[in-house]
């Protein structure tokens, strides 16, 4: 049986019981954006990681080195964002084709630090090696919050409202054009840079953490449908998202006229967006949402609701039901 | 310029005072086998981060998926043990080749499963995804300590007696013999297991860790002679080793006789032993020493001495002086 066959998440469910009977006490283990870990009296500490590879997540020649390391760094950050943490400390490994040459690492960690700094989170450790072809990065940040405020996909609760913190799909859309090269137009390059260089929601995920209202929080990075899906499992709730609702920015807009490209496709499953998606109780809606727009100067954007039922999305415009069957990237189809 | 030119040490110098200046209080970051954090009002964490690329690392073809799991956590949690350290967690990421069967992945979490079940070790979290071609893995482990008592490799005292809590050099032969295939021969199984298979020192580091005239340790990987001076450096000290005092087990000695191998060459820089190193007072050594040996049931070797000086190895035969010249495994050379 190949991997591909059964999925990254069926890899993982394989051995996820295994390992949870060695958890220890309130420690939250594997399937959130964070492992949670009780540190003192008044602090959870939150730890998180991802690999990127060389050809599966990047191609060398489309990314400079500068937003290569800072993108490295933003998808771990933005996990933290998604459990209303705060980082303290990262932890870079390395392996590296031998023909890379130390301008281009310098490069990097120039990206990597320019992000570091703008959060004041240390480089703890990491580790250096060779590979013998493509350039892997793994890195792993740990971040803080408050003892039993972190958020959880499985807090979703039924009522609540579904929503996204930013624009979805200009990443998405920032790939295709890296890989199709379509002839260049206006545009091109914020969506690129989109793309690129992801602003993790550092600010935005601590700021509605501060909310009891804000219930299940996680960060968009396989787009929507397929995110979507795991706060639902985790919550046992099913969920309508009103796809005329999904926020799409003027540039995705024009760039989808010329390209003759669906912006909702792009919007509900580009992924990369590393905007949060949130469920938040009903009757604190009012009040998040005035106050988020007054503290950072954009809308917290409602795009459907949680209910009862069966993990699933319904996908609904104009209040008709749509089928929307492209599931969200797996990495291994 | 290249990588090889500068090294791997080089290379980390080149960035690590930039990000210094982002520590918090009292963390310590790059540069000992673990990053130190201050967690609470009597413990620290310590996290410690290894990649393992295939090819580079290990070759799938030579290794069971059951030792490769099993050695990827291992060389992790050794980092701990050299910290004096207890493991509380790992983080696990991978990224696969897609002919890789599920099969195989399997028996490398059983493999992995049986070594974070030996030391109650949960599985909090990790990445899964693709590889063109290379299995990578990368590992990261999180520990604690008592609060300001982690063993640094700057600790170590002019005075000092060096130590090892096992015998060198098997690890490299079993790698001679995997790479090289010569005639198999009695002693081959357990020294290639010694390569694949190796052991955590963790209630040893532990134990030594109890005792205040235990300086100075780190786990040996790249081989006395690379890692002393890591120490040396750090501690700002020489030291003297007594190349007739390493411990060489029976096994090697017989095989080095039959292969015409050297054994103080490899019990010195072959690397990959995962035994700690050591310095301890003078004075407390006897009384280490024989409870470490009434402990575990085997030697705490005394193989020289940390003396004031330059950051260099003097290497003893005989009591005379003698030139070795090797030094341990740089990884872009």
């Amino acid at each position: 049986m190949k991997l591909k066959e059964i999925g990254e998440f069926g890899f993982i469910e394989r051995f996820t019981p295994l390992f949870n009977s060695l958890l220890h006490e309130n420690q939250l283990g594997i399937g959130d954006d964070c492992a949670i870990i009780p540190a003192n009296e008044t602090e959870d500490w939150l730890v998180t990681t991802d690999l990127l590879m060389e050809d599966v997540h990047f191609l060398r020649d489309a990314i400079t080195p500068e937003q290569l390391g800072y993108k490295s760094l933003a998808v771990n950050l933005s996990d933290i964002a998604a459990m209303g943490g705060i980082p303290t400390g990262s932890f870079l490994s390395f392996a590296i084709p031998e023909g890379l040459d130390v301008d281009y690492l310098d490069a990097f960690m120039t990206g990597y630090h320019e992000l570091s700094a703008k959060y004041g989170v240390p480089l703890l450790g990491g580790d250096t090696t060779k590979s013998l072809k493509h350039f892997a990065i793994n890195v792993c940040v740990m971040g803080k919050c408050q003892k039993g405020t972190a958020r959880k996909r499985s807090m979703a609760q039924a009522g609540d409202l579904v929503c996204v913190t930013g624009q979805l799909g200009d990443s998405a859309a920032g790939l295709k054009i890296v890989l199709d090269q379509p002839t260049l137009s206006a545009g091109h390059e914020y969506l690129i840079e989109r793309h690129h260089k992801p602003e993790p929601q550092l600010a935005e995920g601590w700021f509605l953490a501060g909310f009891a209202g804000t219930h299940a929080m996680m960060d968009i990075s396989d787009g929507i449908a397929s995110d979507l899906k795991h706060i639902l499992k985790a919550s046992g709730k099913a969920a309508t998202i009103d796809i005329e609702k999904l926020p799409i920015s003027e540039t995705l807009k024009n760039m989808v006229a010329i390209h003759q490209w669906n912006a909702v496709e792009l919007a509900a499953s580009g992924g990369e967006d590393y905007e949060l998606l949130v469920t938040i109780a009903p009757h604190d809606f009012e009040t998040i949402q005035q106050q988020f727009a007054r503290r950072f100067g954009k809308p917290l954007y409602q795009i459907g609701k949680i209910t009862n039922g069966e993990p699933r999305i319904t996908w609904k415009k104009d209040s008709r039901e749509i089928d929307f069957g492209k599931s969200g990237f797996n990495h291994f189809e």
